[in-house]
């Protein structure tokens, strides 16, 4: 018996998320028609994160264990050559038998991308949450600490998840700004990037601190009221979410050591 | 009667090209079906440039004429209103009536982008040349110099083309390279320009100038092999093209002065 660790890139603009659904285009679907032919035999993945659709990855990470006959160094290789074009293997290796990609998991890192133009661009649209006004960036990062530590995040999570403990850590929150300047195009502007890493996310929580954090950079909620809408555990003072084509899952750790901090 | 000129952004990756066609989806046909909306009468315009399928465009000018109600500045709010996510109209204003897009054009510039990687990466797939190799830059850089000026370009053209002409001038090509450095990701390696300026350009005459010049970057013809290349006018030794996704129209010129040289 093989356990199997994949690491996985994918442009999520083209898929129904990770999870395979029956008549959908999934990035676990596709892996696992690959995966089953490469080792003739019907294999499932179990994936760290179920990515929503539009939702990209840098570095997912999938597990399986089977009997099966392909030597592991050779699945990369032969898995990339059948794979579509918007998913990519980076890593194949073997994991111990109690290896679990879900279950081992010790925390993740999202980035979250925001592009700040002018005007409308048509290249950015499925990579980037594009916002054509200027951010306050000092309050948006005001407002970042207000999130870092361990907190009842109910009020940070799409309403009808099925989850009884919402307690989550958040080690880091970090947002970096950086000028973009293609000379004589419509692309200039200013991209920020939050990079958020914790123990693990609700459903949605990612999209969902992030729009809040937009609204703190549009002047609309203050940084000082972040507190009392974590306190309040309700939804509603946090309704809004921001883009799925946006969020990148960057990293997963299945170590507590390398944690970004 | 009016005559008003466009300045159009497209993603080019899901259209069937620029020029409208029965039951494809093309840059054109957009444009039209929004116009003839907002103008209450058949629209047809008139784009400098019939990109090809896959081919971007930061800026692509069309012209059309017409007796119309629509104030000429409701234009470009209302089609933008109404055109899909891929298509967004940078710029409307009224000419001359004797403006033509194609017409009057004086030259273009052309950008394409390639992307030397370690591996693939799938963030980059409808938008450079991807390459995993290293190129010699400076060889690239010395065959650029063999194509500036006049020329008769017959070996840098799709055959099939119904052009008796195929003299054309080149007035600028130029080679700038970026490093890029995406930490953690595999989204790391150079990102090659190749800026390229002339009057008019033969069918798919830039992405098999571009080839060519990989071609000299990956070391199998030596940038002194292309004045006989060219001389040839034979299709036959320059008979490979780079991909489509890497070619953005850039700009238009209708005014001799303002062409980079």
């Amino acid at each position: 018996m093989k356990n199997v660790l994949l690491m996985i890139q994918y442009d999520g603009t083209e898929f129904s998320g990770w999870q395979r659904q029956p008549n959908k285009r999934t990035v676990q679907g596709e892996i696992e028609k690959v995966l089953t032919r490469l080792c003739k035999q019907p294999i499932k993945i179990n994936g760290t994160s179920r990515t929503d659709a539009g939702v990209h990855a840098y570095a997912q990470a999938a597990s399986f264990a089977g009997e099966f006959k392909i030597p592991v160094d050779r699945i990369k290789p032969a898995a990339n050559g059948l794979l579509p074009d918007d998913i990519y293997i980076i890593n194949v290796e073997e994991v111990n038998d109690d290896f679990h990609a879900r279950f081992s998991a010790k925390g993740k890192t999202y980035q979250y991308k925001i592009l700040c133009t002018k005007e409308k661009n048509v290249f950015s649209r499925n990579y980037y949450y594009n916002i054509y006004k200027e951010l306050n960036i000092a309050s948006m990062r005001k407002a970042a600490e207000f999130f870092k530590g361990t907190h009842d995040f109910a009020a940070f999570m799409t309403s009808g998840s099925q989850i009884f403990n919402t307690v989550r850590t958040i080690y880091a929150l970090d947002i970096t700004e950086e000028e973009l300047d293609e000379e004589g195009t419509n692309i200039a502007g200013k991209l920020l990037t939050v990079e958020i890493t914790g123990d693990s996310f609700l459903y949605n929580m990612v999209r969902i601190i992030v729009r809040t954090l937009v609204e703190t950079g549009l002047e609309k909620i203050k940084p000082e009221e972040i507190p009392y809408i974590i306190e309040s555990r309700k939804r509603s003072l946090a309704r809004l979410i921001a883009p799925a084509g946006g969020l990148y899952l960057y990293k997963i750790y299945f170590n507590d050591v390398e944690i970004r901090r």
